[in-house]
């Protein structure tokens, strides 16, 4: 076997979803409640009936690549040279990780907490990482200096998720531009792997920045998967600087061929039809509110969520070293599924998705309460949980 | 860079297509005439409509995955649990080169002439590669002991391809049970990645036999893209032992994710009327009478296929030692595309596809030998081609 595969450490959010019973109220993984719209499936349907289901050519079809760079305008990634069609955004993170690092001489930077992909990603593909961590006490406020201290002379890829999962977290552009241009200044600036995959579900008054405003060296990756309800489309992509691209090209065309052709049409028509990509943000905004609400209104503390789905809730005592405890012991108790922040680098925090009913919600952050509240009461007698 | 990455020989296949005009006629890559059928994936979208679109488990959904696994019944790999759902047949190549093969201590070894797939991907993946070719002698028949003689202590897969790409040889099963006898003698047997992406596309009077019926430690990759006209899908499979499974399956969770949503439901509903898969085949008997009717009025000799849509016709003198140089000659006389033999490891062969409107193939082939002809006449003074 490949040593590299095989000493992946096994997921835990999946260990935790394993055992989650069929009743649960589930506020770990967070499937749209929304479905996506049908007219562009429908309409990539019709041109299939038209022109059969032929390849694309590897990188994909060229009035895609050429929409997607159009529609972001990124100065420098403008035409379909910048892009690669990619099996959802999972694939747009793997890429740069296999073909742009030299597992001999250079290292990734992981800011965290975060989804741990990046992490297993470099495993898989013998990358050394290193991971620079967010303060919690500032609630993970995004923190250009702390990510500049910790970049060396090895650090050709610093990934970054903005807005983050789970900290929903998202990077001011005014702090977003102390990173680049400290990153700008180094003699050899690395790579900035801007993660955008939550970058429609924000609730600022503004979008979230993308570093591939100001710094050549960034490499976007998204997808349709969150934005359009569309995650079992595995429709993603990567934009990067062409040399870059070049090599990235060549990894997804042994790996993958390219990538599904009825979800690359449907991926044509909401470009053409932009809106679409928004269309299901205002849902995201009143289900935020609904977990907000339902929080303080149980006396339960979170970091407040700027973009995403997710949002990380404060443990209490006895629990702040323990989510994994904690998390297990709501499920055990209350028959609710919360996900520890353990699993993203960091204690004392547990990530619950606001994508659910708005009833479940309620029921469920008043189950959660109630869980680590008897235990805080029966061992050590305290009942306050802020 | 991933200097493995970087290093990838660029597709000749691909530079030869990159030069074709516009009205060439195009004996090259082959895309399928006939449309696939549209009934399972408008089926598919009814199951979007009514369920959203949401990812599968990782290795697919269990449904599709026993309906594949219960399909071809093969013993010990007849459950769900014996199977991954891929990103076509490319990506159940990768898959096992990938996670099964330690580049430290291993090899794979590669039957030729071939696709050159699988040695490109062991050099994506730093895994030593060995080939052993057929003899064009024979016109490339199966030789186990051949193949046997080649099988070395450090051999942990041998890549086999029936029917072959470009060579349309099938392996008949006695000489598959040969070569499995012979492995299974070894002291480590080696996985037998065996390709079967052309099995619904063969022109004996049996369905070619596949390894897994007799040999434990097979590993079967396959797709809907040759037998359905699906190459645009995205839709394939691997199925093997379930210790290998497993450490497949965690590659292809951080590569992927996890196959498109509408493809596999797609396919599910291919396979719950598995008579789709084996439609398309009386279309490709009567394209490759076409093709070997053609050759033989204009006194071409070839290799007579046995499955797959390709057939390798054997270059007269002053050729025999440069496909590269008369499949551009053809192409700049007679604007017809071919594809040279030494693309897949050997000299003295053109490929052509039959998959293409009858009278281009007629056509195509008058102008190839009227290409190859006027050169032998004006070099050499000989008229007669076989």
């Amino acid at each position: 076997m490949n040593r590299l595969v095989e000493t992946i450490p096994p997921s835990a959010i999946r260990a935790i979803n394993d055992r989650k019973r069929a009743d649960a109220i589930d506020l770990g993984l967070g499937q749209p409640l929304l479905g996506p719209a049908m007219e562009p499936l429908r309409s990539a349907l019709s041109w299939v009936a038209r022109h059969g289901c032929p390849y694309s050519p590897n990188a994909g079809f060229p009035e895609l690549r050429e929409a997607i760079a159009q529609h972001f305008g990124y100065p420098g990634l403008d035409s379909a040279d910048s892009v690669c069609v990619t099996v959802g955004s999972q694939q747009a993170l793997y890429l740069p990780i296999k073909s742009l690092i030299d597992p001999t001489q250079h290292e990734a930077l992981v800011i965290t907490p975060t989804f741990p992909a990046y992490q297993k990603l470099c495993h898989l593909e013998g990358v050394p990482v290193r991971e620079v961590a967010l303060d919690p006490k500032t609630g993970f406020a995004p923190d250009a200096q702390a990510v500049l201290r910790a970049v060396t002379e090895r650090t050709r890829l610093v990934a970054l998720a903005s807005p983050c999962n789970p900290t929903g977290r998202v990077w001011p552009e005014s702090e977003l531009r102390a990173l680049c241009r400290g990153l700008l200044a180094l003699p050899n600036p690395p790579y900035l792997l801007s993660d955008e995959v939550y970058a429609e579900l924000y609730f600022g008054a503004e979008r979230p920045a993308s570093p591939a405003h100001f710094y050549p060296h960034t490499l976007v990756a998204s997808s349709l998967s969150k934005s359009c309800a569309l995650t079992g489309l595995r429709l993603g992509w990567i934009l990067g600087p062409q040399a870059a691209m070049k090599v990235m090209w060549k990894a997804h065309q042994f790996v993958v061929s390219c990538v599904d052709t009825i979800a690359q049409r449907a991926a044509l028509e909401i470009f053409a039809n932009p809106a679409i990509l928004g269309q299901h943000r205002p849902h995201y905004v009143a289900q935020r509110e609904v977990l907000l609400s339902a929080l303080r209104q149980q006396g339960l503390s979170a970091v407040e969520p700027e973009g995403s789905f997710y949002c990380l809730i404060r443990l209490p005592e006895p629990w702040t070293q323990r989510s994994m405890d904690a998390a297990l012991h709501i499920m055990e108790t209350e028959n609710v599924v919360t996900i520890p922040s353990s699993v993203f680098g960091v204690e004392g925090f547990l990530r619950v998705t606001f994508v659910a009913e708005p009833s479940r919600i309620e029921e469920g952050v008043r189950r959660i309460r109630r869980a680590l509240l008897r235990e805080a009461a029966s061992t050590i007698g305290v009942a306050g949980l802020c």
